[in-house]
């Protein structure tokens, strides 16, 4: 299997589970309407932990741009690689967005709010403050990748650092999730984000392109410190 | 022990936890009453995990005709035993749903409504939508047979294999569950749903037979693609 | 450490733990008071598994004179032993009971029910049916009995055999723990009884002794068919 | 990678993840608000196992000077590293705290509550009672120490002691953390109180230190306490 269909099934599932939470607890009728914060995180966080453990050996399981770039800055993936990572990565997104719509097809019609419709698909913040925002999602972004670089470094039995990694994600939600809804990774916002703009999601409303930036840069940057930091104190 | 007994007990097991978390949660007086979703999918996340470390070793653990049949299309079960596996699964939870029944006899007594009676037993829409439905349980058991596969893939320690098929129900609860109510297992939903005919559960409705089908075939459907599509890629 | 002080350390910190979650859940002013079966179950759940993995080696860690008595039918305990793990379990849940009481002292001052002080300690039905309650513990048990037998079997790598008994206790608790509150373990509710009625609890009422000999025939008879029926089939 | 900074770098994880979870449940507006105890005592357990498990080989992951004092009193960390160890700890604790003010800025400015700005760093009683505070303390700091001696002496496969440590933590939330919010750990509670009183907090209160002392003393006695209690009873 090639590093690009593994990114792209991995990262489709990891949206099509995670925007799939969502949509079960936002939109009207769901079986999990309104069940919260738990369920969201909790589900956010096994849609990374089954694809990564599942696509790991055949490209390190990645699924977010932010993280590859990461690792390539430090010299741990080839920059050759990096555009074959982020194309599986977008594709996989948009077509598991795609799929999140489908199968939600009836609730996304019996929905009123707007903006719940948009959030099942990508993130936008609690209180909108582009500079809090943005350090909101560089922090986030910073804990994942200093986290996977420092479970990956214990030499652990397979699938042991995969558990861990989905606490950290857990954790990570819980924890830090509240104020922007941790999107911590571009291809898991943009690439759905693209799908609600072009899908025919019954009233809708607007992608809100002004804040889609945030969730594409900040994860950058605050990937690339993270990996950095990590290979200079650790 | 024979394959049809560790189906015959691992399924009983799955359904007597499994309907039975969704008793505690829809009848009226149980202590979980209106606990929701959260309490839902975490229990028949370990109503999975837990007969199937017990059973693995002695029939593989399937508990599920969908998964029994996907494994015999890709040639991981022999197809002469295939009626053997079903046998002990439809037997398992019908015998399961017997106890859940016994087990909350004075609940149902106390509970009005005839549709949550029926969710103890069987899966039911959130919005009655015949095409839609049957694509919702063809995705969740496509993940399903997919995930087991591809985690079974990993050579994992004991035990640990089995964790992340806990975790892997789990995800699929909390994010593929809510529009259908995750059957994706024909032995799940068919086997309880009789058992709700024959039995005499007080002020009970109807089975719901006029949706009863789509349990049983998408899942098939689902897992045959899932098996098919991940020999194919993998 | 002998048998009888790790029984009798491990029953005092399942039941500082395990009645200490129903305290926080159920008196008035507690931080986590009304957070639900969630909270329970999974308080319960580590309350078994972090001291069944601490002192597993000592004594096999039972805390439960029914799983003690079903071990010994089946030979896997000498009879000698019984009265040394039984004197260890009762002692254990007493003291443990007494802690939780001196715990949360001014929450049980500020609480009016009756019915929840006595929850804090024992175990209680949701609907009161003698023939039921006593079936829903013969199950409980059989079920925890069943499972723990079967998660030993597997030679798991040290921890994960523990690990799966914590679920074993979270499935039993959210699936089957919402008729009588799954008590399956004679120590745990006898014990804390005969606390709740010679401690100073202020305002409290009775003990319901008239119930109090359901959780703790039923469960021996469980956890001896559980034992007897595994080691005929399996 | 120095003691100083594995702790100050891991106790700054700690705080991060720790009161940004409360901060999440607390505060108005944030996506968590208002989840529940379930939601922080999920959180913290994370907080503490993911760093836990990252800094572990470079410090043994204290985070606590209660811990380092209980394990340098019977022996196990020389007293003259013990400076080294809580210098760590309270730096990375208050930066932790800031960099949790820093992030959920607007939260805190739309948040009318002061006590709900201040459960934010540290932790207060839910009725006020030094005598039975302070003891709630004291039993959850001895669980807490007995309960890592006891884990740690099981030579489990790296990482799953940090699992069960995780679990431990949890289950001293879950249980024990309804009285007094569980700090169990001088720097998690002063470090982030002496953050709040020099922080720029819009509309914050005074920083309740007339209530500062317990979290610390009584941490300290009860790991004492339960690390002799450990080595001379196991």
């Amino acid at each position: 299997m090639t590093i690009f269909l593994a990114e792209l099934v991995g990262t489709l599932l990891l949206i099509l589970l995670g925007d799939g939470v969502v949509a079960n607890v936002v939109l009207k009728n769901s079986k999990g309407y309104g069940s919260g914060w738990m369920v969201i995180t909790t589900g956010w966080a096994f849609a990374v932990a089954v694809p990564a453990l599942i696509f790991g050996s055949y490209s390190g399981a990645h699924f977010n741009p932010a993280l590859t770039i990461a690792l390539a800055t430090i010299g741990k993936v080839a920059w050759a690689q990096v555009p074959i990572y982020l194309a599986g990565q977008f594709v996989g997104g948009f077509l598991g967005a795609v799929l999140v719509f489908i199968f939600n097809y009836d609730h996304f019609k019996c929905t009123d709010s707007q903006g719940d419709k948009l959030a099942v698909f990508c993130t936008g913040p609690a209180i909108r403050n582009t500079g809090i925002n943005f350090i909101c999602e560089v922090i986030g972004t910073f804990v994942l990748v200093f986290g996977i670089l420092g479970i990956g470094a214990q030499n652990l039995t397979n699938g042991i650092g995969t558990l861990f990694v989905g606490f950290l994600i857990w954790a990570i939600g819980l924890s830090l999730g509240g104020t922007t809804g941790y999107a911590i990774n571009p291809a898991r916002d943009l690439a759905p984000r693209i799908a609600h703009a072009v899908l025919p999601i019954p009233g809708k409303g607007d992608s809100d392109w002004g804040y889609s930036w945030i969730p594409v840069i900040a994860p950058i940057i605050g990937a690339v410190l993270g990996a950095v930091c990590y290979t200079m104190i650790m």
